[in-house]
């Protein structure tokens, strides 16, 4: 079998995985499928009779997930963990999450097909739950076989007031025992993903395939602007205090500081004014401010250059403002060595190797806690992502392929 | 009767009037006061009490304007009309419209208590709606007296379903009338109406009046800054359309050119962000502008200008919007021969004369196409109109009703 129909057996496979979703047509409303549910389950039983066509065995551990594993022939071989999640966004695409499932799983059954034996076990991995859609439980599945699964989290209520817990319990796990689903990080090689880029670098540079050098750190803040009302006509302007006018000076300032360094990236997604009248000067003004850099030092100069520059700016304008950071999570690298094979498996496809970071957070962000990680991006349509059109290419995933297949055997 | 018993009688009268209310305490509550409704009722015959004192005639017109007529003792004199609107917006002030119609009122008193007779009658209105807050129908009393008055607003509902003709016909009025109420042009002298000035400029001269050049002429826009909306960790800063980073380009420009001249005003008082999530980049923005001034080629320079500079702006950000210009009303200048007449008054009593144009609308806007007008602001303090905490002081309320004096002895 080669490569290439091994590709299309994968490219099969993710659209039979694509029907395991609450919308009837995929194609157009997208994919949703979360965490537990009935959409979970079918998932489950299509990728175990994947994996068992693929020559593993197969466990679903007490978080949902459900590993394959191929095992090595040498007693006492260690496990290179591949995986991503199963889970979508609501009316998300086909491929973000579970592409990193199918991908390494399809590998396992070109190399079962091959019989090619390796000097390690590889386990793939479709976690439960990374999006977190359904009880805000992001990275639960990578939590887990990591051993930073948090119980509280197991309160969590999905919109219907049905808890993480009795989900689980009702999917078959015995959630008491998921502290004790955590892999020996002594028995594990380390952690790899695929994932598609969910942004347009790798499609401008004409390239299927790109290393990851870290998962951005991200940290969020509300900022609320206090002004004045008052009558749009009368009040003049230099006696105004435009709760807006200094919001506009937030977001233009917060804008440049992003575009100033390639390491840096930001938005202000959300504003809220009050009393919002076409003739009433602006009182209130409310922003959310995200800030992400895959190095965190870099991040925290940044904001402490942004909060110091709105100080003077709202200041001048005389407004006040309240300040809030509601979020802060750390960059994580990317480990060197397994970058650099996969770095060393493009450059043997004849692909121009390419390194950029990841601006979204994705498994490896809890994996990071248990082993080295690394992860290989591949090209998506336009960049879009968690959206009906998410779009890869044939050619894309068989290259994607080949570059995993050379990697395993650089091991 | 001195100037300081008939300023007295002026400020009982008003505090009375405030009592014509939805509200219980109009101290706490402010009043709220609307056209042909029972407090609108209890108004009017308050009003018709304090004109038959003041040895005037009184009638109702069919727009439901409260008229009292100071007449001469000269056959074939012609008119001076003074006057304001007796209605409010939602907890509103005690002062905004009210104050206009009790100020001459008791001026009037104060003639006829001295029996000064004049050789021109002097009529005072009371509007029966000026702001529009129930029926959203602006200017109602003054375009009827005016001859301008639309009868296609009588189609015109309020919240409840009941159009502006039921609730005329309910109020006693024959609305096929209207038309016939307009004074003759020949007859009139010209229109004067005190009002709280709404904003801080006498105040902060230490003024207690100040004579208006002009009321205020006002254009309105709605802009929609198009961008695409993207995943805010994935899509590069130079990759971006980010709508509201528009908007804020288009805010910080609006204010810079508004604050450039001391006869431009304006805001941009609401907007709308989509999807307006925390880690989305923002797709659209929609915001409204809101320009005034008292010279139209000035607010027509400013406009041009202004739209000339957000295409550039917005074109540079790779971004594309739709403008549409939503309404546009003309400045309207104050006579000069009536104007100068006040401030010649105002010199009398002792007083710096200070002129200002008017930022908001008033009565004076339909019934300069009937006269000549003119406005005397009288000093509130901070500035706060349109709101319970709107105030004004006895002394101010004396030094106006003063100067309205010395005006009519030299008309």
């Amino acid at each position: 079998m080669t490569i290439a129909s091994t590709s299309s057996l994968a490219w099969d496979w993710l659209e039979q995985l694509a029907k395991c979703s609450e919308t009837t047509n995929p194609d157009v409303e997208g994919v949703t499928r979360l965490c537990a549910t009935k959409e979970h389950k079918e998932a489950i039983n299509l990728l175990k009779q994947y994996m068992i066509e693929s020559g593993m065995s197969v466990r679903m551990d007490n978080a949902a997930n459900l590993i394959g594993r191929y095992a090595s022939t040498e007693s006492d071989a260690k496990t290179l963990i591949f995986g991503s999640h199963q889970d979508t966004v609501p009316n998300g695409g086909k491929y973000d999450g579970i592409l990193g499932v199918v991908a390494p799983l399809a590998l396992v059954h070109h190399l079962n097909q091959q019989g090619i034996q390796l000097p390690y076990n590889i386990d793939v991995i479709a976690f439960s739950d990374e999006e977190g859609t359904r009880f805000q439980s992001t990275l639960l599945g990578s939590k887990a076989i990591s051993g930073i699964f948090d119980p509280t989290m197991l309160d969590a209520m999905d919109p219907q007031g049905v808890s993480l817990q009795d989900a689980l319990h009702d999917f078959g796990c015995e959630t008491q025992q998921i502290k004790n689903d955590a892999y020996d990080a002594e028995e594990v090689i380390g952690f790899v993903e695929l994932h598609i880029e969910q942004g347009p670098q790798l499609e401008a540079e004409q390239l299927p395939v790109g290393v990851v050098s870290a998962i951005t750190g991200i940290e969020r803040h509300t900022i609320t602007i206090h002004g004045k009302a008052g009558h749009a006509g009368t009040v003049p302007m230099h006696n105004r205090q435009d709760a807006l006018v200094g919001a506009a000076s937030v977001i233009s300032t917060f804008d440049a500081l992003c575009k100033s360094d390639r390491e840096l990236v930001g938005v202000i997604g959300k504003i809220e004014n009050y009393p919002n009248g076409v003739n009433v000067i602006p009182q209130k003004t409310h922003i959310t401010v995200e800030l992400r850099s895959p190095i965190d030092e870099k991040r925290r100069n940044a904001r402490a250059t942004f909060l110091a520059s709105i100080q003077q700016q709202l200041n001048a304008l005389n407004l006040t403002y309240d300040h809030t950071q509601t979020y802060e999570q750390q960059a994580v690298q990317c480990s060197k060595a397994l970058s650099d094979k996969l770095t060393q498996a493009i450059e043997t496809c004849g692909i121009k190797p390419k390194t950029l970071f990841s601006g979204a957070g994705h498994d490896g962000l809890a994996v990071s806690s248990l082993t080295d990680i690394a992860m290989l991006f591949m090209r998506c349509t336009d960049g879009v992502s968690h959206h009906p059109d998410e779009a890869i290419t044939q050619e894309d995933l068989q290259a994607s392929l080949q570059v995993l297949k050379e990697f395993c055997l650089a091991i």
